[in-house]
């Protein structure tokens, strides 16, 4: 069983985070936590998100698991004014997901989670790590935007690096160290990455003020952050793309 | 002849209703009213309209008629302010209406309104009736958007539903009796009617807070809703759906 | 040697004049000033900007000239937030111009700017002077847009007039001499303007409040106004069409 109420922007987050690499996910309900693993349909990248008990308004469940269309979940934010509380029961005679906002209610069928396995985080060992304003992430995508398809992401004892080289320009967008929260970086790494994933992954951090990055040469590049007030944490990981000379 | 002065927000909201269904409209010019009668090129919806003279800011007229183009109407609403009082006069002899707002002036051809007849208004018994806040209908129908291209309207005397059926979700938005605000329904009524329809006339009410539904089973429903400060009346009928099981 | 330093918003209206009527342009650099002469492709239209080195916050310069993108600019501009101040430097071993805006950095290359001829500005003896609220211009284009691609500028010692006619309709937004902070006019003007390029210059006068215009019959229309705070100014130039009666 599952019968659980959470704040709208709450669950906003959730869908936000997870509907960046997929359009359905299998939710794993536990008894203590919802958590989500889930890798894009490319293979690039793959979120490992946690949602404690304690970010839920209400919450009754046992082991279980719910498969769930993003999308579905977004028409339903939209109903929802700030501070609502949204209700979701499984009803598991009709494996349907009841969700009430106000006084509408949906019967959203749910996915098969019979092919949805959960992806394995890989454990890697990423010797640069920093905690950078998420602004300074978004400034310098924007800067960016019109000048390659990639960005290389750069650390090093002097502070973080975006760049972006094109045929005719290039941009560089620079956080010296005096402007970052954390900065552990003992030698100088560097990796190239896919501009529109980093962008939208970016973009689902949502309202967090600040964002750590993990990162190597030639690795991927692993970004942490809190979600719903610290009651729930997001495990982005980025493949990194092979730089031709 | 006709010579009126009226608030640009007044014409607005007449402009905003006819439009819903028709491109263009006779508008029977009275001594001490002007009406409009409409039904859409697919004959499922119809307007009746009827603003009063004291909704002008200035008003002579003899009986007549008055071929508008809704567009052209709309394009200058566009050029006028808040507060900005517009000017209409029928120039007889070149059969245009002269429209001014501010310092601008448009010489607008009419339209013929030979093939235009007045359609007669069905008189409905409609045994169903419930006033209810604008804002409830929005809701319902934003539910409603992603499920199917139609709705149904319910009423009993526990209060006011819409439904809304998908092949494999579905959406109520209920309003209890406790939050309408009147409600008159002996026996449960149900008619099934086509969303878009439905929506443009819900957004046709503008900014009066609450409306009256008049509802049968497999019966057109009847909107009605006050304009112009309650200086103007609109009635809006709409055909049903027959539903298949 | 160019290195300058100005205000995001001095350098937007400079980058909105200019692109107004092309995508690429070459800036004279001065001691004392720099300066952009263009016509527009179709050579219907001309832009003679000079802006002082007292609009910059910093200006050291040698004569020269600079093949700038406009749409590169404008890139680079949506990164500036109110209040920022941009670098910007000339590389001239590279030949790019190094622009510099918070943390970020785009290393930009020139345009060459060997095939941009330096257009004469045409002496012009127009008959006709006024000055007016841009906001008027503005209105009086609205109003034309659904007539005619076609607008004629009218002035007489009686004030102002935009006029538009089409096949059915027709507007006319009058300016009495009244509303004009200027007026030298002895006798009526009248000439005919492609409505797009009108428009578009009027887009670019941004915040001027005021714009002069010079007018004659069947003669171009000159406008002038001033940007950074009245430290640079821009007089636009269009010919006119030919009316056929």
């Amino acid at each position: 069983m599952f019968e659980a109420k959470v704040k709208a922007e709450v669950l906003k987050e959730v869908v936000d985070v997870v509907s960046t690499l997929v359009d359905e996910a299998k939710f794993n309900i536990g008894k203590d936590a919802v958590t989500v693993k889930a890798v894009d349909p490319a293979h690039v990248a793959m979120v490992d998100l946690s949602l404690d008990r304690a970010a839920f308004d209400g919450y009754k469940a046992d082991e279980g698991e719910l498969g769930i269309d993003m999308d579905k979940m977004k028409e339903i934010l939209r109903l929802a004014k700030s501070g609502d509380v949204i209700s979701l029961v499984h009803d598991e005679e009709k494996n349907r997901l009841v969700v009430t906002v106000g006084n509408t209610t949906r019967r959203m069928s749910l996915v098969d989670t019979a092919g949805m396995s959960d992806p394995k985080v890989p454990s890697l060992n990423l010797p640069a790590k920093l905690a950078i304003r998420t602004e300074e992430l978004r400034q310098g995508i924007r800067a960016s935007e019109s000048i390659s398809d990639h960005i290389a992401l750069k650390a090093s004892s002097a502070g973080f690096e975006i760049v972006s080289e094109g045929d005719t320009d290039s941009v560089s967008h620079v956080v010296p160290k005096e402007l970052l929260e954390e900065l552990q970086c003992k030698d100088a790494v560097r990796s190239l990455f896919p501009l529109d994933y980093f962008s939208n992954m970016v973009k689902a951090i949502g309202s967090s003020p600040a964002t750590t990055l993990f990162l190597g040469t030639d690795y991927p590049v692993k970004m942490e952050f809190k979600i719903a007030g610290g009651k729930g944490e997001v495990r982005f990981l980025l493949a990194p793309r092979i730089e031709s000379d």
